[in-house]
């Protein structure tokens, strides 16, 4: 591996049955499958999906999805509520391809409806528990009513919910009560409907253990193509699932300490950590011919901006550990950690297409 | 101003000032000012510095280093652990400029001295009670073996300190304490030496502060240029030093909650936060003619990849929280903040020229 500084590697393998995991999934209980990019942003990884027959996304704003777009992606719901301060960039957008976007008020729907001159569909954000955007669950009034408000330029096309709170569930059972709870939320919403609408709806921890997929229409995760600690923290996949490792050169030992320090810090990793139980920015993997191997107890345990500090367990190989060695690192939250990185590519070697961040 | 998604405000009169007043801090002390370009990386903030009359100044990488050669800076500190994975980078910088690096072990030194065939100046990281990188103070066999190795080429040019552990402190007196722990160690190192080395050193709450560079020749701080909350909270700085001010628009109204949804998130500001007892990811303010004005009571509570919600006061006036409406964030850690945005400009709406990820 010819590395000399932080570079995202990705384990294309382990991506792609990601990929399969899913779309097979999504295929078994007649869902669509629309996964979210903004995990990636990459027009390389965006074609691994197509490989797999998926040709619609999400993505979490407007220069997202421009860059998809330039990719041929022509089916994208902006799962992120309508920027009325975008509205000219949307408009051009919806001009050329299937264009989604997210409403969750009156006023917003006003604003779209006066200012979008282009066919354009508008699925209503409903609050299932997580509490951060969308009209609660519980009011189906408003949500009825602005359901009721389409019209030949922007057409109502359903209901889209992110169960986020599965994100604090540890273990299996807790996300399925999690879920379960947010689905009842749904159903209770969508008898109040003459005809049950469309559901977009997906968490990846939900998406990854769930089979109970009642009333919904799409799948709409995106965390899974590449999971994280986070993610195994939670339930939704284990060490060996992560597709993603950070590669990071030693520059300084201290072995008194038992401490190395990489070249590799908060603006690769961002600042996210998972404690286990000591707080924990990362796993340690030693790179092999194919892959990756997990080194029990060893863990990224301190970062600042371009510093990491690595714990080492007292009886370790220090040899491993040398300055001028190429460790990997799995990331706490993988989103994060793919959106700073420009420098990625897969363990052969093959750079991955990323969007430039503006 | 005509801002539609999260762009980094800088406010160049208060850059200026605080730019200035470290200038002059220094040259009162009869220090040299060395600042640390890492927390702007920018061509155009660079150019204040000179217009302040400095002409050197430290980076945290090689491609910052890059960077700022390009723009004309030829005396550069890469004040970070020699990579000696990039010691041909390093190697073709140092034939066109004054460049010097950062070791801290025999092994980095012993491979400076093989690898590196052009002139290049070496300083010895000392650790003054941080713990993060460098040799510790109280090893002066160690840090005087190193010091005695320079050769025509390879040249020793002083010691280097970062009392990063300031950065625990809360209040003048705890810094001063901190501060004066350091310089000692530092006082009894030197005094192993035949002649006082020069000594390069700073961190922001230290400069900032203190009016004590005993044995000091250089200071290398950073932060200082835009400051943020966690200085304010450390007490390097008053709120109303601080120069950089995220813009987001305001995209969801949860006024039932207390709460609207800025687009605005992790990827934006980074994950870090204060406590003020609650979590604090940024304290708002409101764009005024010139500047901005600090809204008592009104943070940003919680953030995701893109979402960011803020926290309303009960009593305050809703109406200048309306989707739609530009709101000013000052973070918490504007290193992170001016890494992460690419977009930038100055209050008149100036572009702000920033270093291209890589």
């Amino acid at each position: 591996m010819k590395i000399n500084r932080p570079t995202l590697i990705i384990d294309e393998k382990k991506a792609r049955r990601n990929i399969a995991f899913m779309a097979e999934k999504a295929k078994k209980s007649n869902l669509i499958f629309r996964p979210h990019f903004k995990t990636h942003q990459s027009a390389t990884v965006a074609q691994w999906f197509r490989d797999e027959g998926v040709n619609h996304c999400a993505v979490s704003s407007l220069a997202m999805a421009h860059y998809f777009y330039q990719y041929g992606w022509n089916d994208i719901h902006i799962a992120f509520p309508y920027n009325i301060l975008e509205h000219q960039g949307i408009n051009e957008l919806a001009k050329n391809m299937k264009l989604k976007v997210s409403i969750e008020s009156q006023k917003a729907l006003n604003h779209l409806k006066s200012h979008i001159k282009n066919p354009i569909q508008y699925m209503i954000k409903t609050d299932v528990g997580y509490g951060r955007t969308g009209i609660d669950a519980s009011n189906w009034k408003s949500i009825l009513s602005l359901a009721n408000q389409g019209n030949s330029i922007c057409q109502f096309s359903g209901l889209m919910a992110h169960a986020g709170h599965t994100y604090n569930a540890r273990g299996l059972h807790d996300i399925e009560k999690t879920h379960n709870r947010s689905l009842q939320k749904l159903e209770n919403l969508i008898e109040r409907f003459a005809d049950p609408p469309f559901v977009s709806y997906g968490d990846t921890p939900s998406c990854s253990v769930s089979e109970n997929f009642k009333l919904i229409s799409e799948v709409r995760c995106g965390n899974f193509v590449y999971y994280d600690l986070t993610q195994t923290k939670i339930g939704s996949c284990t060490l060996d699932e992560i597709a993603v490792a950070m590669a990071c050169p030693i520059v300084a030992e201290h072995y008194d300490r038992n401490e190395v320090v990489i070249y590799g810090g908060a603006i690769h990793f961002s600042k996210d950590f998972v404690m286990t139980p000591h707080k924990n920015f990362g796993q340690i993997v030693i790179f092999t011919q194919n892959g990756w191997e997990i080194l029990e107890g060893v863990y990224l345990k301190k970062i600042s901006q371009e510093h990491g500090i690595i714990h080492l367990p007292r009886n370790i190989d220090k040899n491993k550990f040398s300055i001028g060695h190429i460790i990997g690192i799995l990331p706490v939250h993988s989103c994060l950690t793919a959106d700073l990185m420009m420098g990625q590519q897969t363990l052969s070697g093959l750079p991955i297409e990323k969007m430039i961040r503006i």
